[in-house]
Order: C-alpha cells, then structure tokens, then sequence
C-alpha cells in the first residue's frame, strides 16, 4: 500500500525499537539512507539498528564510525532503497515479508512492503529521508548531513547525471549548511581508484580499436586480463561507456569474455544509432542508446561479427 | 577600487554599449559569465559584444549559439573572470586600462580595472553575475540559465570540488527551473575525450611504477608521447592528480619532459606528507598538498633523483 509522508513520519514516531534494512551490495545511497535514519531516531531517543546481507564496505566508513551495534528486539522493519524482496540477500531474505515501511525511489518497487513511500522522481532515496528526518522534527547535524548528502552525491554522479533536480541541489545546500566535507566525501567517492582498477583501465585503453572513419570505437575485457590485472566485476564499473566518450564516436562496443569464452557485447550510442536494432540482429536487444547481446566464438570472431553487423548501419 | 553589486547593478542600468571582454584560453566561466551577462543586457534593450583574445572553443557553442556578432562603438568596458591584465590576451591587452568593471572571483585579482567587484568566496565568477542580473531585474530564462548553470559546473568540478558552496548548489537549483539541460551539459563538460586525450591516458598509464610498497606511484610524460598521440598541452589536464587517486598512493608524482630535455616534476601528496618539502630539496617549492620542482638530464635520471629524494621522506 502506498503511504504519504506524514503516516511514515507518524509511525515512526509512534514506535521505539526499529531494524533498518539495507540492500545487498550496498551503495552510498542505500547506507546513506539508512545511518540518515538511524542518527535521526538516535536523536529522538529510540532504539535502532542497521543491517545488510553484505558487510558495510570499508569505503563507507565516514557514514557509520559512530554507529554502534544495540541488540534489542525490533518491533518496526524499516527497508531503505530497497526496489525488490530479492534484494535482501541471503542473510536478510526471511524479513522481506515483515516490513513495515519501504522508503525508496526505484520506479520499479515491487511495493513487497506494508506501507511503500516511493517517490520515483526523487534522484536518490536519502532525498526521502531527508523529508522523513524534517517531518519527525530531527534537527540536522554533520553526521546526518553527512549521510543525506553522500547518497545524493553518489546517486546522482555527483549532480552531473540527467536525474539530477533542483531538490537534489536544494537539499545539498541544506545539508553543506552543517559542515559536510563535501571535498573530502567526493574525492573518496569519485576519486580514488584501485590499483587493480588503474590496471584494467591500462589494459582496455590499450584494447581500442577505431572504425568506419573513427565513428565506431571498440574496447575489450577478456578472462586474461582480468586474471592478471586481479580486477574485479565491480571495478569495470563505467567502462562500457568510455568508447561513446570519445570525441565524433557514434557507436561505442565493449565485448566481455564470459566464463565459456563467448562475448557479453554492450553497445552505447550517439546522434540518433539504433544499438537496440545492431544488437537485435545478434539476437540481442535494449534501447536506442544502449543495448546488449552476446556472440559466440573467440574474440576475433566476435569483432569480426560485430564489424559487419555495424557495417549495415553506418 | 572595490565597488558593490548595486554600484554594479547602476552603472550597468545607466549605459548603453558594452563590450565585455573574456579571459584568453577561455572556459566555461568566463564564457558563461561573458554571454550570461550578454543576454541579461539584451534583455534590457542595450548593446553589447563578447570578445576574447583566443577563438570561442566549439565544445562550448551551446552557450552562444544564439549571439550575434554585433559592431558598434563601445561606452563602457567590463571583464568578467580576468583577474590580470596579462589574461586579456594580444588581441585585447591595449583596452586592459580602459576596464570600466570587473566582476571575478579569483582572490588573486590585480585591481586593474577602475571597478571591481570581487567575491573570492564565490566558487565561480558566474555565481556573482547571478547577483548582478538579478540586482538588474532580469528575467531568467533558459539561456541566462545554461550559461549561470555551465560556469558553476565547470569551475566546482561538477559540485565535486571543495570549492563548492551552499550558495552554488541554490543558484545551480534556481537555474534548473527553466528547463537548463543538465544532463546534455555535463557529458559535454565531462564525459567526452578527444583521441588524443584517450591516446596519452592510455600511454601515461603504461608509464606508471610503483616504490616504496606501493605509497608513492610515479607517470611520466615525455615529448615522443606527446608527438605519437597529437595530444596538446591542455589535453593533459587533471593527470597530475592521477597517481594520488590510487588506493594507499601517499605520494604521487607526474614527470613532464620539457623541450629541452629537463623534466618538470608534479607531486601531490595525502596523509600529511609535505610535498613542498620534497620539491624544495630539488629547488622547487609549493604547498603542503602540492608541489614542484625541475629535475634536469634524462627521464631515467630524473626518476632516481626523485626516488632518492622521497626515499628519505617515507
């Protein structure tokens, strides 16, 4: 069932003991949102505690160094950013079906929760928090200024993505108003890169390869240099989009060796290339300005099939 | 002479025929202060040119595509973001004594012109153009937006930097209200590469050594990879910062041959490690964070000087 504001903010206020849930592989926003609501009950003289099926990533640590662990029995489940019961994880799955409230702003809520204040056009659920801590009468301070402002900033690419709105912007503001480091938060969020990292990204630069006059520019990932960079899944995080960044490239493709040896193809377009339509003859699919498929064979053959599929459309 | 936003506001209101006058080399806060500044006084029915020593950079034609060249005898001189007479470039250093304005940010601001209105507080000089188009009652639109909004984004790093402030986010969201294309703007300002630029990350990124466990990392760039890839000096922009940005990097450096053959040496620093105090062993000099120095011979040279030098530092 949907609820409005002021029932969230209502309920919570009228409970003491609360099991805040945050989704697997957890990001800024989700943990944002989730020690956001924490500080704030905090202040209001309640019990609470913050979990997720994976551990707090180490990177996050400025969000939860104050946060202590309380054992208590929760009456209340709190879901934060929280789109989907299969974002549980493992260790959380049993409590999907006992949430009380779900605060997100995935258009594609499975509204799994009792009450769901989802706010589709908010570009991060700690906007909705945000709003939650001003309904219950928190008073801002760093820490949840802290919180508020990071899972805004990392949801949004730092204000740079097209979801990016004015409340995004005003709320920041709000929060900067409390002494948030925002120049620490940001170089630790969109700044610092592994070593591995560094060393795919060495590799794949290296991997480019240009077509049709430069308009069509390929990068690829295979299993070796995986192996020997030490990358992982989650650190080819962007890259599909570095082939379109290129100045004039109108179709980007990245090709990614899978465990069997076939190729994940992503293909990111420009100024109007159906990808969804290369991708389609590949048996594959997608939008217009981003579309997936995989073909089978060895990496030169998957350029080669990819060329001459490109080939019917420049 | 220091003079206010409404000093500002009046003269603007009581003349006619502007020229304003934008710094060589520009960017996108002396163009969108330029033109912000443009439309706001057509607005008001004047006439007024933008004018700037180096050619307008077709990357920023969106925020002049609606300019007209216009040639009239000028009665009143303003620079925007020029904090120095020897930015006006050669095409226009003989009106830098006849500046009847300046409106800048930079704390560094010579004080040439006979007025100048300097907030070294505002993270862009758009921010204070802002304050005056509003001083002046004109209506904001989206092309006074794209311009505001463009300056901001450009100087904060995208709201990234430290730089940034309460009052960028709020202007940023008050520009937003009239349909300014954020997302459009920010892949243009910073998601597209030259080849050339992809080209020389790729190179620099070959050249990367780890010492001393992995806490400093060294790139190197040197004349034949400037040649090979076509790249230009300002297309190596921000990779300096690089070797710092790894995970557990204190010390990064980036060496950079010069013409003739000597070796211009960037170091940043984190944790505390006083770049300055390097540099200075080296006859150079900066600040904590951030250093120089020139190191002449070779570049094998140039690394084991350097390595000796920060060896007794870590």
């Amino acid at each position: 069932m949907n609820i409005g504001l002021k029932k969230v903010c209502e309920a919570l206020l009228a409970h003491d003991r609360f099991l805040i849930i945050t989704h697997q592989s957890p990001d800024g926003d989700t943990l944002g949102s989730g020690f956001g609501l924490y500080y704030g009950l905090k202040q209001l003289g309640k019990r609470a505690r913050v979990v997720c099926s994976d551990e707090f990533p180490a990177r996050y640590n400025f969000l939860f160094q104050d946060y202590q662990d309380d054992s208590f029995d929760p009456e209340f489940i709190v879901a934060v950013d929280l789109a989907d019961k299969q974002l549980f994880g493992s260790q959380y799955a049993s409590l999907a079906d006992r949430v009380d409230i779900c605060i997100d702003h995935h258009p594609s809520n499975t509204r799994y929760a009792r009450g769901v204040l989802l706010k589709p056009k908010a570009a991060a659920t700690c906007e909705i928090i945000y709003e939650v801590l001003k309904g219950m009468g928190v008073t801002f301070d760093e820490r949840i200024g802290t919180c508020i402002y990071t899972g805004i900033a990392t949801d949004t690419g730092c204000f740079r993505f097209s979801n990016t709105t004015v409340n995004s912007h005003r709320i920041a503001a709000h929060m900067m108003r409390y002494n948030v480091k925002i120049g620490k938060i940001n170089r630790l969020m969109f700044e610092t890169k592994t070593q591995s990292r560094i060393a795919i990204e060495q590799q794949v630069l290296n991997s480019i390869e240009y077509y049709f006059d430069n308009r069509c520019a390929m990068i690829s990932v295979t299993g070796d240099m995986l192996k020997s960079t030490g990358a992982t899944e989650c650190e080819l995080e962007g890259l599909s989009t570095l082939p379109r960044q290129i100045e004039g490239v109108q179709i980007g493709v990245m090709l990614r060796e899978k465990e069997n040896g076939d190729f994940k193809v992503s293909i990111r377009s420009n100024d109007g290339f159906d990808a969804s339509k290369i991708c389609g003859l590949l048996g594959g699919g997608g939008h217009v300005k981003a579309a997936g498929c995989v073909v089978k064979g060895g990496l030169e053959n998957a350029k080669k099939v990819l060329i001459e599929t490109i080939a019917q459309f420049v």
